[in-house]
């Protein structure tokens, strides 16, 4: 079979490489060879450290487009504009997509699903979330038997990278963000990663193809890690807490709740032990129960690995209509159905500061532990509801006190 | 697709009951239905608390092997015969196989993956391993683009039970089992779970797919967890360890090492929070990196799903040869390639066997760490070959010593 490649960054390389390098069941047994023939560049020009031979390498679009041949393409650009356009013109001229773009998953799916069911194409996106660890695919065959109810997950390398180094090594959230800047493991703005708006986009595809229904990242409740403090991290450590930056959906009756922010897990948690750059999805069937699946959440090879992985169910499958399909009626209820106890740190300069602090949270819900440590405050209330907790947070803000909270689970 | 089912205990009543419960996307929207329309029992006149209509019941094999309208059967009956005969004669009639049956799948993987190309059949046995877990896929799945070179993991739900009760409840062992053995989580013979033979099957189908080559049951070390008590889990405790019954196997240019015993994980690692009858696997990859699937590991619908995620594989698919050959040649080493620190407790009755034990240890291995509590010697090594280590122990059981020990990971 003969594919074209866009985009030649890192996954785009790693691609390659697995075509190419012939490891693997697939690549040493098969007679059957998958070759690139076209490789998509914005500068024909650029000096690469790649392997690619410059022959097949083209600056215009339409020399893939209309390559008859070629029966898939892989999109690894990154970015909506001209990739969307690329992609919807792919599949009116009948040839199968790859791809790794979360963006442009997360906000087309249901236009996407549909375009290649009325061509008799495949639509393939299992490295879109995750990396390397096979979420789609294996969603998908649960689904089969199962209805799926849940689904909860840590799915930005970035952010579990520097909560683990937070809480490892007791250093200040700016501190680390700079290390891991320097690694390559942050973007120079962090935005994307810190404050949710990267795992949103994944547990809109993951709730998505769940629940049945096209759920769109504006409607997921996000909070960011950037308030973190080293001073909260030992308290959680003392408390036997650790914070994970969690991904989080339910269904129940038709209603659902979708959520990105900070929440405190028991250290006798799996989540809890996830470091570094992996990441972990569960996900809950009426039938099959609770599975969970771990592996590398991005990286060349991991999330190369995941885009030949579909290449090859289309290779090794007849088309077939997909079984998903965006039809549910959902509604969303925001983060109504979520409650817990809170942990909730404020800050305090003066003696009436703190006494108003005290008599404000208290009006919300009763402590079960309080804390004083020089001008901090540190609470774990009772169980409350999260909308709630979020008016007194919003309050608390509005009076200028600096704070942390998250809740308990 | 018409279909026949061997068997209808706990796992068989939940595949009857999914396929005609019509959950999950699967049943709920295909036009094309499947039928169960044979299911052998041993005694059709017993009073089942099943829903299944009495006039598809047959005590007879040759109902199901002579009816050409039945596609595939499927094997949940346990036991090697007359199960494996069945088989047999079932693949030369051209039906595919589904089995749960790892005593089966792990003795005759090689001649039943064989026999199924040889007459153009499927042989699936996705719910031989971990149940609800679908690693039997995944690791196809992942051998497709990788080599992988290891596999770790707890697979049974039995001794996972047990150890976390010991663990959370400060019991002992045979206290723990008894209750395992009331609750219906332990046999009345507990001997397959606890000494390993149960997960060494399990470790020999994952290697065996995972290494190319048929693994057998005989080459996999196993040592069981009878040993264990409570004063050894308060001092797994104290040292920031859990213990766990874990299976392992490695390969490295051409051998391999397989082995089943008790593991000693840091608590920082996440199979050490992997509890109660859940299972874990980790497979490692050359181009993926590490990947692990945690879900039920036994149970009604958790396997049931297996089976009936293997029959929508059939009916889902055209016939294909299995990318799955196990032709590579590998060498056994034992547990050669295993070494660590070890923990080591000895009880001892009086001083002189106190000094014997002390020098004898001391002339295998320097202590890291000894802690002597009444008549009983704790003591952590320095790194340590394994079977170096056995040899220690035999020793140390030949004079009479009751011990427990367990590699540190």
């Amino acid at each position: 079979m003969k594919i074209g490649l866009l985009g030649i960054g890192t996954v785009g390389t790693g691609v390659y490489e697995i075509i190419n390098g012939e490891k693997g069941n697939y690549f040493a047994n098969t007679e059957e060879k998958v070759h690139i023939t076209k490789v998509l560049v914005r500068d024909i020009h650029k000096n690469r450290k790649t392997q690619i031979p410059s022959e097949i390498m083209t600056d215009n679009f339409d020399d893939i487009i209309n390559d008859d041949e070629i029966e898939a393409i892989i999109f690894v650009m990154g970015g909506m504009e001209p990739e969307y356009s690329y992609m919807l013109k792919a599949i009116e001229r009948k040839k199968h997509i790859i791809t790794a773009n979360k963006a442009i998953v997360s906000e087309y799916l249901d236009v996407l699903l549909k375009k290649a069911e009325e061509n008799n194409v495949m639509f393939l996106f299992e490295a879109s979330v995750g990396g390397g660890i096979p979420i789609i695919t294996s969603l998908k065959e649960t689904l089969k038997i199962n209805r799926i109810d849940e689904i909860k997950g840590i799915l930005n390398g970035t952010t579990n990278f520097i909560l683990s180094k937070m809480a490892g090594e007791g250093k200040d959230f700016g501190e680390v963000l700079k290390t891991a800047q320097e690694l390559g493991f942050a973007e120079a703005d962090p935005t994307a990663d810190v404050d949710g708006y990267d795992v949103s986009r994944k547990l809109s595809i993951l709730s998505s193809l769940a629940f049945g229904s096209h759920i769109k990242d504006e409607d997921i409740y996000k909070r960011g890690i950037r308030d973190v403090t080293k001073a909260d991290m030992e308290m959680f450590s003392d408390l036997g807490y650790v914070l994970k930056f969690i991904a989080h959906s339910k269904l129940e009756n038709g209603e659902y709740c979708a959520s990105v922010e900070p929440i405190l897990l028991s250290s006798k948690n799996i989540m809890s032990n996830v470091n570094e750059e992996y990441n972990i999805v569960s996900i809950h069937g009426n039938i099959i129960g609770e599975l969970q699946f771990y592996g590398k959440g991005a990286g060349k090879n991991a999330t190369a690995n995941a885009v030949v992985g579909d290449l090859l169910y289309i290779i090794n499958n007849e088309y077939r209509k997909e079984d998903i399909h965006l039809k549910n009626k959902v509604i969303s209820r925001g983060i109504d159905k979520f409650s817990g106890k809170y942990y909730l740190r404020v800050d305090v300069s003066n003696h009436d500061q703190f006494s108003q602090v005290i008599d404000l949270i208290d009006s919300y819900s009763k402590f079960k532990k309080m804390m004083v440590n020089k001008d901090r405050i540190f609470v774990v209330t009772e169980e409350i509801n999260a909308n709630v907790f979020n008016e007194l947070t919003a309050t608390l803000k509005e009076k200028g006190n600096k704070l942390f909270y998250a809740r308990i689970e």
